[in-house]
């Protein structure tokens, strides 16, 4: 690729000892990736002023552009903009935006501004400002021998909102092509899974079109990544062979996440949804909520941790309690049952299983977990295995409670391939 | 500091692109630190030969030491050998203990050595081996320009394995003493209020004692280190300070987290706690049953985001929603003794609030949160504005809920710093 190629410098001391893993400059690489820049170095040094000095003067002359994130906080390790200011000979000035965004951000919190806060406004003479939406520090642009330095805080929600404007600085001094990417958010079948049948497919899969992964948690992110606009019609085709293939694992495009599909298929139903946890204590409700929206489609949830709740809540029945044990089809059933004559809802979801550590038999392993969802008159009930730690259980156990609410809600098969796989 | 110091590099396409986010030099780092070894530069570059030379060459002048990380394994892009072994003027022989491993690594798996994995046999004349326990691709080391070269594979856990030997030859090379890092967990004070007190002490504060910050989410770390163990009566000194001023503030040392010390309380006391949750959805109970052990101290949970659950699962009367709104404290109030009402749990908590991006209004903008939280006789409301996005909302409130119980158990102040400080 002929993009244009930039460094990164990250500073603090936390990534020094280990303290803090940096998903920052990864952050940053995949976004300005996305915008046909390319990231061909990354340095890291503490809050020390000597290696910053040294590490700054030599990127800037080695490349055209620096994004230097860290230090910009309002603490006295916090050097960025007193060390730029001494590179560049811009002695730092109290910058009346920068002051002005401070005050504001102190006033949303009701707290008075003190020194420390202040200090933020303070950048170096001719910077220009770039806006933090989110939080009290701004980053600001200035040129250093001829290498465009830009700089931006280490707090990841705030860098993130802050890219946008960052991409834009750059692109506006060094030129720079989009790559053609179509990122693909699924859900339920795996990495090797999906570069085995790709491998399969042979001539089939068009050469242009270069196949890449992202493993989030729960999601799975598939990139089909083509150099030249002319290319795309092969994307499209790419896409197209995915989509036969696994198209009830594939949740959307872009950013889309799972709940939020749920949440729309819900909305444009015009249906609700309540859950009934036992094993996720509150983490599908949770997941549900956390996209904006959600009162529209979601107005009840019962956390029955305890059996005892189970039965005054969600009226199980004590006898197949004892009979069958929480975890159990029966229990489940009884569980959705609950929830829907309780909350009116029209479609439910129940899960309870042993997350661990403790609490397995040899019957029931720590990792089994029982789900049942549907409606009153269109209820399933599935076992699954789902290894792991208990927080990672608990995150797939949810996130697997949701993909069955969407399955149900459009109309897909039932059982994903990571049920039937562990059925065969 | 006094320890020696040393450099990372790190290798790998993945990482530039920011598909990989890179925990590797994390791991390293922490390993190290415990050694009396700190990180002082971290670089990484693609698998691109000048990059790597170039890096290679530059880090060697700066420092004693290079650990290189990545760029060992079977493939043509993996060049850390023949690259160090340029620069070095050592050209690749098989090396027999290598072959020696490799061939027994292929034999475990039962697959036949292909010249890929023969590859990794082939190290630079007079290197010295670095075991790999879990791999196939050895490290080695091998000095350039008076600096030690230490290679690792990229995969995390064959990395782990490595890193003692890795550790031995940097001691054995530079010397190294272990550093006294003391780690306190903090919840509900910030970053620039306890800087700004540590200023305030001046001399009280011991010259021998660095402090240091993690910003977690929701947590603050706060790290005591001093370099030699005579100081560590210094680093006691210190902690008794920070305990007098913020002891309120602190949650336990090590990696101690707001929902255990909530989870161990009220174990200690007999005591269990039911959430009535509004704006957070479930997020406080699911960050309850997230520790192991929570089913002795949490049975039920209440998820009542519309109007329509809050009064049928808690009993919150129409005439005060309509009359207060649910963003009030007479429906937290409400929330919380329907909540102690319909589980039987000692003690309970409510949150109704506006997490947005929609719903604020000028009475209440987005950010008002409602909280009510403790037993039937002792029930305490608070007002709160907790800026930042929906999710940080709904993280912050959260944690804020779970931090009053842990003040209501533990006999603390009930308004915690971030409360006050707001208040004044």
């Amino acid at each position: 690729m002929s993009s244009p190629a930039i460094a990164l410098l990250l500073t603090g001391h936390e990534l020094m000892t280990g303290d803090t893993v940096d998903s920052n400059s990864a952050l940053i690489a995949r976004h300005l990736l996305s915008q046909g820049i390319l990231v061909a170095e990354k340095c890291t040094v503490g809050d020390d002023p000597e290696a910053l000095r040294t590490a700054i003067t030599r990127l800037s002359q080695d490349h055209r552009a620096i994004i230097i994130n860290g230090g910009l906080g309002p603490t006295d390790d916090d050097l960025t903009a007193s060390i730029v200011a001494d590179l560049c000979a811009a002695p730092l000035v109290e910058h009346p935006k920068a002051r002005a965004h401070v005050e504001a951000w102190c006033e949303r919190r009701r707290i008075r501004a003190n020194p420390a806060n202040m200090k933020q406004a303070w950048l170096p003479t001719g910077a220009t400002l770039i806006d933090n939406p989110v939080g009290s520090a701004v980053g600001f642009a200035l040129t250093l021998n001829n290498c465009l330095l830009l700089t931006t805080p280490g707090v990841p929600s705030e860098l993130a909102a802050m890219l946008p404007a960052v991409a834009d600085s750059l692109t506006a001094t060094l030129g720079g092509a989009p790559a053609y990417i179509r990122r693909v958010q699924t859900f339920g079948v795996g990495e090797s899974t999906i570069q085995q049948w790709a491998k399969e497919l042979g001539d089939q899969w068009p050469t242009t079109v270069n196949l890449g992964f992202r493993a989030g948690m729960p999601q799975l992110e598939l990139k089909l990544t083509v150099a030249h606009a002319h290319e795309v019609p092969d994307q499209t085709r790419a896409y197209e062979l995915l989509e036969a293939k696994f198209g009830d694992h594939i949740l959307g495009e872009g950013e889309t996440q799972l709940a939020q599909v749920v949440q729309d298929a819900l909305r444009r139903q015009r249906k609700t949804l309540t859950t009934a946890e036992s094993c996720t204590g509150g983490l599908i409700a949770s997941m549900i909520t956390r996209e904006p929206g959600s009162s529209t489609v979601f107005g009840t949830g019962f956390v029955t941790y305890a059996n005892e709740a189970k039965q005054s809540l969600l009226a199980v029945s004590h006898q197949v309690l004892e009979e069958s044990g929480a975890v159990s089809e029966a229990v489940v059933r009884q569980m959705v049952l609950g929830a829907l004559d309780q909350s009116g809802a029209d479609i439910g979801v129940a899960v309870s299983g042993i997350a661990g550590p403790d609490g397995g038999t040899e019957d029931k392993p720590v990792g089994t977990v029982w789900l049942a969802w549907g409606t009153r008159e269109d209820l399933r009930a599935h076992c699954a295995q789902i290894p792991g730690s208990r927080t990672l259980f608990q995150q797939l156990v949810a996130a697997v409670a949701l993909d069955l609410i969407r399955r149900h809600l459009l109309g897909l098969p039932a059982l994903p391939h990571y049920f039937t796989r562990q059925a065969q």
